[in-house]
């Protein structure tokens, strides 16, 4: 498959899911209660997650429209996730537009996305029993994580020992084990073997820690022009990335003692702050070592595709969209 | 059955659901996450809800034991209810100790509760594949009626037009739904007719309803000294109960007028609002209306009963039960 023909593809599975989404955000009563769900499905996003369970199902052999409801239910989960994450970080803003407890409040935040949470589950009974029963438990196990992975996120917040290998179990909670799950659900409709299904799972989870650890490099080393967010708002946040993990591992322990000064600096600028803790980041050969990560983890990706019982020209295209999404530089 | 005999069987209940209890809270990681989840879970409290499950169950000719884990989904569940409702009412204490979000913060009590409601789920993948599918669309359906009702609560606060259909509708869906649906829960396990789980299911349900209006009543009307919570609270806090909304709609104009001063005015000391609301209660009728409206569900209740495919003896130990429930007096 070549690059232009994937992006129909892509664009095709868009399409679909937008229509389907718009089906299913309709007015319900109690309004206090649906509204916010409408607002925050209806905020955009790349819908990337519904995206790769239509493509893995098809695939698998199954029809897209076969794999709609799994697919919205893992959208309807991820806005389930931010909805609530928003009220934890304190979020003003998602997507440019106001968070669901602050265009509302508080209250309205909690129980919409608990409403959320069990609207998803609800997605998947138009299935019959097996299929039912190994979408749920794959959920339920994938959602149990997620909410894993934010506690280990909030617990490291406060922690000064937190090392590499933790930092990658948290990036993996609490966010490829649900692009796996995505990938998975798609060949699960599909009735793909268990064998498949278990790559197919590893090849979203592997592809899911490497964009991860790509956003962590973007964040501090992305084209301002380009790059969505703020650069340098992990250094200026003092977040724990996979960037200041490293420059403390490898680092001299000058490197290290700098970079933790830099980051309880009260009295330096943002912009001063960003560039001194991006030199520490290249000169302790984090910088390297982080590229480098994404590569291994997006090359274990790729192995993972090898061993899948499908066409060559299939697995091309999946090594394709794995490509696409790992060079963007935004 | 004798009274005797069903407290026994009661009891029996109780003691097999708490000790299964027992081997799901166990510590688990991230600690922060999970800590609570047991806390909340050994709180106490009456179990009605399992026992209810495992009483189904039996009574179509299943073991409590195969009734355990569907039992123990409905208790976590209520307890995730009583986390986020918790953080909603903004309520400082549960069953006479801190609440999860007092004794912890916020951010914990919102992810600790969305981990809950997971986990209930999860306690289905024990069960056969038809099985699992009958027990999570009953679950989700009973889940979300239960945020609606929650939201129609919180909605109904700063109304002033509520119905008494609204009303009823309200507490049957924060409450009673979750009652049927933990009796339907042990038909569904013992694999009873779809006509005796609906039966079962309204059975739960019209005694669910029943036992919230019961609660109206007792909270104004109930013995001080055998009481859990604190009598008159209801009317304190202003809530438009069914006793206050049925005042509205018997009582005389001058009725509604001097219950809508009582409730507004903050000059009066509690004590006095309390028995002047009551005495309004009374000389409308609404009080005696109540009275007759848990008759009527109770009655309901029992007649839904007779259509059920059980020995005369099971029945009457359903009924006994009921009648259990409903002449408390605290």
């Amino acid at each position: 498959m070549h690059y232009f023909c994937l992006m129909q593809h892509i664009e095709k599975y868009q399409k679909s899911f937008l229509k389907y989404l718009e089906s299913f955000t309709v007015d319900r009563e109690p309004k206090n209660l649906y509204n916010p769900v409408n607002y925050i499905l209806e905020l955009g996003g790349k819908r990337l997650r519904p995206i790769l369970t239509l493509m893995a199902a098809e695939v698998f052999g199954e029809t897209t429209e076969n794999a709609l409801d799994a697919a919205l239910s893992i959208e309807v989960f991820h806005n389930f996730s931010l909805v609530h994450d928003d009220i934890m970080d304190d979020a003003p803003l998602r997507r440019g537009k106001q968070t669901v407890h602050e265009k509302w409040d508080l209250n309205t935040g909690i129980l919409s996305g608990d409403a959320m949470l069990i609207m998803a589950y609800q997605l998947f009974e138009n299935y019959d029993a097996e299929t039912f029963q190994n979408l749920a438990k794959l959920f339920s196990k994938t959602a149990l994580e997620v909410c894993e992975g934010q506690q280990y996120d909030i617990d490291f917040e406060t922690r000064e020992d937190v090392t590499i290998a933790e930092y990658l179990k948290m990036i993996e909670y609490k966010t490829a084990v649900l692009v796996g799950a995505a990938m998975q659900m798609g060949a699960i409709v599909a009735r793909a073997s268990v064998e498949d299904q278990k790559a197919i799972y590893n090849f979203g989870r592997l592809l899911g820690i490497a964009f991860q650890l790509q956003d962590d490099y973007l964040d501090a080393f992305g084209n301002p022009e380009t790059f969505g967010k703020q650069v340098g708002g992990d250094i200026i946040e003092n977040k724990k990335t996979y960037l200041y993990l490293k420059t403390l591992e490898l680092g001299t322990t000058d490197n290290g003692a700098n970079l933790q000064a830099f980051m309880s600096q009260s009295n330096l600028s943002n912009a001063d702050k960003v560039e001194k803790v991006k030199t520490l980041f290249n000169s302790s050969g984090a910088a390297e070592a982080t590229q480098q990560a994404v590569k291994n983890y997006t090359n274990k990706a790729f192995d993972v595709l090898e061993t899948l019982q499908i066409s060559n020209d299939k697995k091309q295209s999946l090594r394709l969209f794995g490509e696409q999404l790992m060079t963007r530089r935004v």
